[in-house]
């Protein structure tokens, strides 16, 4: 069973490179196993093309090491604050995508403004809360997670349906209901970032029409879903 | 003869990926066979990579699966609305090529900026009205197509002289006398678009000059046509 | 000889999808042996991977076909012109590359703003003119070279220090000693354009201090150039 | 010995097309061997496809040719100038890539904007005073050194918390504790420049606050590192 994780976790991290999403190494995909409470991460530091099922962390959900010869991602408890309050979570991303980053840096959650972001994100992207200067110094990867969960909760954003978010200052962190569907979320948000940065460029105030973002995100989600061969979130 | 067609409508479905034009499964091309009234078309959510010609639709003016195991593309409604109103199309492609859908999303047409934009588009490329709301919720992908048959008609547009459109909040559709031709028009759509954002930026008034404008496209379209080896439209 | 003279101008033209310089078959280049009058240039609308040596076309100065089954390019009166204006032009190269296209829309000189632009140009990278309603339905290609050598010479521009320019709404024409020398003024341009394009976001009025220019232009030019391995004009 | 660093440097060099940083032949690594004295550079203008570990050049801290047939590269005297002024530099990379080079050309700092910017620079990466009338024309290369030692120690910026510069008008220098974590530097400085320069276009006074800076950098340099497997510094 942790085999099978690993070689999916392996897979979805060679992906990264394979989308353009990593400059060096500065990305991890993570999946975890819910009946066993088991996460298995990227190992911090090691080269996409190098790494081997081998190389893959499994930690659990306090962050303890429970098999693998590396450390995990210096991100990882950033992960473990998100599996632990979004429940349905089943893999998470984070990289520093060009333009995902760019909306980070500037502060700015990223506007609804095609229906390609509708059709994989329903409403605006958020820009997470800056973090306090005690949260930075004591425990930081871990309060990057909390920070993002707050953003969620305060601004009653169902992580379900807004699977990312671009933390202040610093990059996009994605989710899906496994590895494979946090990447495919991880790609349409680097386009879609970098869509709406020079959409904004041409037009600084226009809005995707809210009919026609919920029928882009239905169309392709819930019970009414129609695009796809075999079930709602497919490609 | 429907063999003939699925392998032409699969290769032109292949030129996507490697034009640069798609990312994950976010384009198809259809190409009519008028004699028979049948057109093939991307099945929907397929990747290009995995993609053979049985799985290829088949299906008549009215959207009914003549052939294939698979469901036609979410878009078919309006691939379907273009070759009824418009009938001198062989071939349609959509796309959400990033520059092309930036203008798209800004909601505005692209300005004729220079002789690359001239050489296959006679004219601004518009970018279709909005929909309404009752558009969206009912029959949204055959409104899409409405509403780009309206734009042209409207504005009294040849869709033959400008064969593409922004569509409003979405993303471009393109075509030609036949798949490969619609695949070459997007992959100018892209390049225009991009070069006119940029050139927005240095100077936002600048038109290209009518008689410069006439002149690239008649050499290259038409009785008068002398680009090229053998016809007015290759490349 | 003129084996070799096309086999050259056929690796010349097979270097811009190389360097990412063409779309489609936007582009192409030509070499003159100015012993014997004789410029071969690429056939019109023939794809660079399909193309052989045989299907480059020999012309004399004044545009007659000496030797090819095809069509040469439709912008090859706009070679001659340079070529009979500029005795010392041994390759002539024309592009559609992006953002040396977009100053050419914009209608706008490329100003110096770096040592990059300076290694290889020797002063702005004019604009031609445009040209007039009657030369533009009147003999349309040659006048382009008309309006590209009238602006040289009105400017006071030696071409010789000043290898390229961007034709008034519609894109550059670069060359060199011979077809390979410029290819690369080619490729220079293409980055110098990109470079200069964001440079002008930062900030708007900024140029390279005219020392600075002089000294990087000549240390790779005339008599006192010290870069490279053999002669001043080496990469 | 010196076979070893010239294949190190060979190496190094031939990463920068790896990583996309060069056009033509715009960008040379050194690495020197301070127990010797000895410096490992690239020739001047030779290809990196053609270049082999016999054509790296070896001089001494005076820029004498040690061994080598061929002519070191131009911006050695460049080179020579860091590596006396700073002790700790191992390696150092001179590249013209396009957004480092935007940021050069305007005569600007890149702000520290993001975690990506501090996980490898402390601090904004400076843009260095603009040289004399007098600098330029006489020893130029030694002088742009000059420059950037000038304004490390005016600006009292330590060279190896801030591994590069962009050189005013001119291009980017990069350094790090060998070649190989020289170029690193250089891909993460490009990466870094493009990032600013549209975060600007988003939020034109946005920076990132110290807190968060001092605890990405400090995450990975120094005593109290927990980033990558085994040292401070490892990717």
């Amino acid at each position: 069973m942790l085999s099978d994780l690993k070689q999916t976790v392996l897979a979805a991290n060679q992906q990264l490179p394979h989308y353009q999403l990593v400059t060096l190494t500065w990305g991890n995909v993570s999946q975890i196993d819910r009946q066993h409470g088991l996460i298995a991460i990227k190992p911090s530091g090691v080269s996409y093309e190098a790494m081997t099922a081998d190389d893959i962390v499994i930690v659990d959900l306090d962050g303890n090491v429970i098999e693998g010869r590396l450390r995990p991602s210096s991100d990882t408890a950033t992960h473990l604050v998100l599996y632990q309050a979004f429940p349905r979570l089943g893999g998470i991303v984070h990289t520093h995508s060009r333009h995902a980053t760019i909306w980070a840096q500037a502060g700015m959650d990223i506007p609804v403004l095609g229906t390609t972001h509708a059709d994989y994100f329903y409403g605006d992207i958020p820009c997470s809360r800056p973090l306090t200067s005690e949260e930075i110094t004591d425990d930081y990867e871990k309060n990057t997670g909390v920070s993002i969960v707050e953003t969620f909760r305060r601004r009653d954003i169902d992580p379900i349906a807004v699977p990312g978010v671009v933390a202040y200052g610093h990059a996009p962190f994605c989710w899906g209901k496994d590895a494979e569907e946090a990447v495919r979320n991880a790609v349409v948000l680097e386009e879609v970032a970098a869509m709406a940065l020079a959409t904004r460029r041409l037009n600084d105030h226009i809005r995707l029409p809210q009919t026609l973002s919920d029928k882009h995100y239905f169309r392709k989600h819930g019970a009414d879903a129609y695009y796809g061969q075999t079930d709602a979130t497919m490609e």
